[in-house]
């Protein structure tokens, strides 16, 4: 059995700690038994882990959130979309690459399932016997679902056939046949969904590699691996449940009766938030069932209100009652503004301060964090110069082919159209200030570090 | 009559906007007619102006204050404190520089008022009526008291002699000898009070320069301004209030009957902020009566929050609930952070980031915004270095004596002990980072600007 973990979204419900490279499934918020804190991501792989799943799991995802995974997980294997679609191509994309590259046989059951469910362990052995499911029961799909413990408006329900021919429900093995689908409910609805068996579906879905594969040849698209990445942005920008499972003429469903919780959201999340402050706050008078989530510097004074969060990165700040958290989305929705911190393989980027001044001249003052033997590409920007101060650590900086070591207070001027490159020899901190007309992706070109390559592209200058 | 206006106060219940160099009264958050911000000393000077009295007014404030005041009001008279003491010694200091410097005659009346209180325009006509009530009640000393709108708790009273022998009070030249004073009653003893006809006392004295120079000597204190500013450290640490209003048998009281109010907290502040946000910030969902003051560059979202004050600075963000907010002054008042964002004559400096790496090693980044025309001190630090870099305009750099011109662009270093200063030629934005193992201000040298005094000083190192 295979596992195919789907990593998306850009979080805007999260705002401002979440952003495009990093969603909220990367946010530290999450506090581990032995008190450090990890994310979403870090608790599912663990859980993997203890599960016996994680040698065979595979994250399916953009290449935009590639460093962010690398970063937090290590070296994951990880099936990258070429662009962003939706759940179909992205999940045809993970089938392919199982059965072209990595030669998975076409009878192995593939389970795919959400990067970010915050579940109890036990979810994930359910996850496993989905492989005896779609046995026993012989249909192509096998879904879970989740017992319901509150008639919730938000989430789809998975309403089982009445006569439930196949299987004993009072055994944990249990599994049903699918009768319908029905999304977001009344709750009346739900309730009434509810005394008929109905599960919540929290996005886990099992088929043989072959099942899908055979669909793929049925649609005329391709099943060689480089051929369908050319192709990717002509594949339909489709949802798996519209374009598989409701279509599908029998699906299983198997239950999983346990905590499952969809933390995409202010008032979710912060119920699973231990610790009322996080980072530099304080809470005072009467400020019991709120949170301060701060990534700045600076001291956030809470003062006399409750079930509020309060929550303040490079990115912006929000303050907003918990219940109505959710509309952030909204708020933030039109907002196109670049990223203010961004977390990359060789450690992060964090702007200090940004100001466009007369026509097109920038300054941009960043807090470059390198870690330990991690290095920075060797590029050069047409239109730009950096000056670079080393705050602490040290550093082997290439600068236009010379090779120079750096250590805390030293200073270098990169003017525009230099190529420069860094490698960190310890943690490294450094302040870029940066002047220019231009700071579009154009005005960038990288090259490869090492000398050859590097010599053979400069020639061609 | 000359007036002596007291600028004083750290403002720790407007944190974070206030600090130990930015007091409530500079804050420029008033909205005047034409649409412009300004601070309250902005307008009370703009009042004073317009009442024909701003030509005989004189600014009594601490040394850390005077430059903020030049910034804002220009090149007004000002009496500097050599040391923070309490009122009595700031009105002594005054009194004595305007005999002794200015020659002002022992008849003239003095009028003290606080730099900041929020009143109509008629108020300043009343402040100049009172030399007219000293005359006319004969009493050493008269106030002014404020008519009062509501039982406050949060006032001292002035309650007048029961039989008003002296005048009559349907008249607007009205006074009254006064009874006794009381401080901050229950709102049922303020009821008793108010039908006794009390008046809020809001901290305007008036009095014969003779009287106070009188009294000075005759408590042995220096009547010779020089004297008494290099004594100043060993003035009683009172308030005029106790030392001489509350010791005096005759004082005569004068009622302004109009608005007056104490923009001291952030809910009082607000009341008077025409517009719901200054600064980068979006009110949403249920906010009425909610206030953003946004002094950093991110965005603020506020979402479902009604009667709120978000107020963030380079020294931190608040959020509080406004009935709560006078509250905040405990919260900081134990913080001793330096001030992230000080406002001087040559412009303004601006924490970026600050990182104490190690034992005491430092980082830390900041913007600095300097007026053309303006000068950096020509100084050196022992024991660290800085790195500028121009973000826009141009100045000239003197760095160990020699004279260079910079523009957007250009970075110097400056390594430790060596000496620099900046001229700006026009309005000129660099950033700064610091590098080194104290920030403490023993580590600071200052030198005359001009290369002879420079040459001077240079030679003796």
């Amino acid at each position: 059995m295979k596992l195919v973990l789907l990593s998306g979204g850009s979080g805007k419900r999260l705002w401002p700690l979440s952003n495009e490279t990093r969603s909220k499934q990367f946010l530290k918020v999450l506090e581990r038994e032995d008190g450090a804190m990890e994310s979403m991501v870090q608790r599912v792989w663990r859980q993997l882990g203890a599960s016996g799943l994680a040698g065979d799991a595979y994250i399916a995802t953009g290449s935009n959130q590639a460093e962010m995974i690398r970063s937090q997980l290590g070296d994951v294997p990880m099936v990258l979309e070429p662009h962003r679609r939706d759940t179909f191509p992205a999940i045809a994309l993970a089938a392919v690459y199982l059965y072209a590259i990595e030669g998975v046989s076409l009878q192995e059951t593939i389970a795919v399932l959400p990067v970010d469910p915050f579940v109890e362990d036990r979810f994930f052995d359910r996850v496993a016997d989905l492989d005896r499911v779609l046995h026993a029961s012989g249909a192509p799909l096998a879904l879970m679902g989740v017992k319901p413990l509150h008639p919730s408006e938000k989430y789809g329900y998975i309403v089982p056939k009445p006569a439930a021919a196949s299987a004993d429900l009072s055994s944990s093995d249990a599994w049903q046949l699918v009768g319908r689908f029905t999304e977001k409910p009344s709750e009346e609805e739900a309730k009434r969904l509810i005394a008929e068996g109905a599960l919540w579906n929290c996005g886990v879905f099992a088929f043989r590699l072959g099942m899908l594969i055979d669909m793929l040849i049925e649609k005329q698209l391709p099943i060689n691996y480089e051929e369908l990445v050319r192709s990717y942005e002509r594949m339909p920008k489709i949802s798996f449940d519209y374009e598989v499972v409701e279509q599908a003429d029998t699906v299983a469903v198997s239950e999983y009766d346990g905590y499952w919780k969809d933390l995409g959201t202010w008032n979710t999340l912060t119920e699973e938030i231990k610790t009322g402050v996080i980072g530099n706050g304080t809470k005072c008078g009467e400020s019991t069932g709120s949170h301060i989530v701060n990534e700045l510097g600076l001291p956030i004074v809470l003062l006399g209100l409750p079930n509020v969060i309060v929550s303040a990165s490079p990115d912006g700040i929000l303050v907003a009652d918990k219940q109505k958290s959710p509309k952030v989305k909204e708020m933030v929705g039109s907002r196109d503004d670049e990223p203010m911190f961004e977390e990359r393989l060789w450690g992060s980027y964090r702007v200090l301060d940004c100001n466009v001044s007369g026509e097109s001249s920038l300054m941009k003052v960043g807090l470059i964090q390198m870690h330990a033997g991690k290095q920075l590409p060797y590029h050069a920007h047409r239109l730009r110069s950096e000056t670079w101060t080393i705050a602490s650590g040290e550093g082997a900086l290439l600068l236009d082919g010379i090779l120079r070591k750096m250590r805390a207070g030293d200073v270098v001027h990169i003017p525009a159209a230099a190529k420069h490159g860094m490698l960190a020899l310890t943690d490294l901190t450094l302040v870029e200030v940066q002047i220019g007309a231009d700071l579009s992706a154009e005005d960038v070109r990288e090259m490869a570090w090492d000398g050859k390559d590097r010599a053979s592209i400069g020639g061609g200058e």
